[in-house]
């Protein structure tokens, strides 16, 4: 089943050939006059050159995203934030992966419809509209009743993933199916800043199976050692991804590794990076399963990764590994242990801060 | 001159006592009641302990600073936030320590007095109300006029202190003026959270010296290399402050060493930060320069560093071994050139973020 075969190598190549390779006007296009004049209106003849350091880096990729040649940087516009939080089971989880039991998975997502969540709060405070993407959760979220501050849109691929370690997580169509559903959500939603993350117990794992299998970086240094968890549950955690990433060990194109050791909301977050570069919207990426699913938009699409804001370093040591790999200086390194979109809010207020700088001059 | 001798030393220990040297209840008391109410307000049943990392260690000092052992995590309060920003110049400007000229703080004071700086837009976009304080422009600042934006606070010690490779750069009672004057200046505003930060050239020199004298960091460490400036410059900067550490190498007392080598700017934020925490506000240290600023009152007063919050880690070499030297994780590492608040004002939405989620459960 897992051989790749001529005709699974036709499916994967058309797959790919359907999604969008060009994005319109990409983000590292040499802009020579808008390069200097971002440089210009960030100077200070009483300072040092690139005095605001990462935030000047900052500010050319927003001009970059948004900007032509010929625009002042004076005119970026930051409008309506959403946060797109996508929720999945991984069929990993019956391993015994995580110190979590699956029903985690379902219990958050339904605290964040219902706006309890931290990220909810967070999300409130900087002004963004939240969005719950199910992805493909074990078990049926009702419908938002009154409760609920937050839409859930329903774009389940499955009742979680298969369990990677006897058979793929998800077959190829899947891949595609959960890849142009991201696309669809991105698409729905005003604005031009997105930031994404996730919810679902063993999403960590899946992270670091694919960071291991697209950037080549040993699984042993791709797991890390988690120093608060059980030195026996980080034994099995890791003899298990070993049988996993053994099992598809000839799975090495991007959709292939991504059908194979993937998860539903990985590939959703994939396609929505890539739709939200194609409309050029700011990506906000949070932590290291969001961070995976940037690893495979692009592989697909390597343009996509100038479209992309690494918000946070997470206490992952995966994490580490996974942003030297993207070239990504993130905004933050705050040791968070949590997903939804935390470490995304809380990069948010210096994109604002780079915005302002700006406009400062006109 | 320099020489200490006995009636030196008696007036320090007078000045020193004159220093409230107990804080009222100081935040490092233990208060278990305390801490546990707020790791269980910070703590998912779905998440790994300590998920949220170092916004849950600073919501504990915020905790700790503000409230007692009986009070709800729910009741902080950061109210009012101000910037001040104390400018002053150095006479061992002379010497040529800077790629600037010296005229660039009277420009950078004025521009700020003016609302024109970066910092005033960050301040406004922030919600900080701002304050310049001439703790000893070379010149005299003008009346603000109708331009205004920023209030301007004479405490001016005096023209510039004078070359410390020379002489002492500042008399003991200067010093004692300037820590008196930060004290006033802190008492007249309103709030509870404070930045502290400084315009100045020659100000890094100075932070440098000190450094390397109250936390015996070599010079040369303490300096860095400047990887953008010419080597010819970082070395001759390097003898001129060899020089000065070498006039003054008995002034190890921390009031000796702040007259010696200081700046009347790190003296009068060094008051600022001694009163704040005697009135249990928040501080925000900015750059390497408040960061001096907080080593020579924690000389003073050990427990003041409890209430400081060290905001970022600038590009100077220096300030990462002075962070380390303050036992101190910053919560922004962005390579930033720059002081006048900068850094300070960006990390204030995580002082936020970390009160709104204290209070997200009541």
């Amino acid at each position: 089943m897992n051989r790749p075969n001529e005709s699974f190598i036709e499916v994967v190549t058309d797959a790919a050939r359907q999604i969008p390779m060009e994005l319109p006007e990409i983000a590292s296009t040499i802009k020579p006059a808008l390069v200097e004049r971002v440089q210009a209106a960030l100077a200070d003849d009483c300072e040092h050159v690139h005095a605001l350091g990462r935030l000047e880096s900052l500010a050319l990729q927003l001009c970059r995203i948004q900007l032509g040649d010929d625009d002042q940087p004076g005119s970026l516009r930051l409008e309506s934030p959403q946060l797109v939080v996508f929720a999945a089971d991984h069929g990993l989880a019956d391993e015994g992966v995580s110190v979590f039991p699956q029903d985690n998975t379902r219990k958050m997502a339904l605290r964040f419809l219902e706006g309890q969540g931290k990220s909810n709060a967070l999300a409130e405070q900087f002004g963004f509209a939240a969005t719950l993407v199910d992805a493909g959760v074990a078990s049926h979220l009702p419908a938002p009743g009154a409760q609920a501050n937050v839409p859930l849109l329903l774009r389940k691929i499955g009742y979680g993933t298969r369990n990677m370690v006897l058979t793929q997580a998800m077959s190829v169509p899947q891949a595609l199916s959960a890849l142009q559903a991201g696309m669809d959500v991105v698409r729905h939603l005003p604005g031009n800043v997105l930031a994404l993350s996730n919810i679902g117990v063993a999403g960590n794992a899946c992270a670091a199976l694919l960071l291991s299998r697209l950037c080549g970086v040993p699984l042993v240094d791709a797991c890390g050692k988690d120093q608060t968890a059980d030195p026996a549950l980080g034994q099995h955690r890791l003899e298990r991804l070993f049988a996993a990433a053994s099992r598809h060990r000839r799975a090495v194109a991007p959709l292939d590794a991504l059908a194979a050791l993937g998860g539903f909301e990985v590939a959703m977050m994939s396609g929505a990076m890539i739709r939200a570069a194609s409309e050029r919207r700011v990506v906000l990426v949070d932590g290291f399963v969001a961070g995976a699913a940037a690893l495979v938009a692009r592989a697909l699409v390597p343009a996509v990764s100038d479209y992309l804001v690494f918000t946070h370093r997470s206490a992952d040591p995966g994490h580490r590994l996974l942003l030297i790999h993207m070239q990504a200086t993130p905004l933050l390194d705050l040791e968070l242990r949590t997903s939804q979109g935390i470490g995304a809010l809380l990069a948010w207020p210096m994109l604002q801060a780079a915005q302002r700088l700006l406009s400062q001059r006109g």
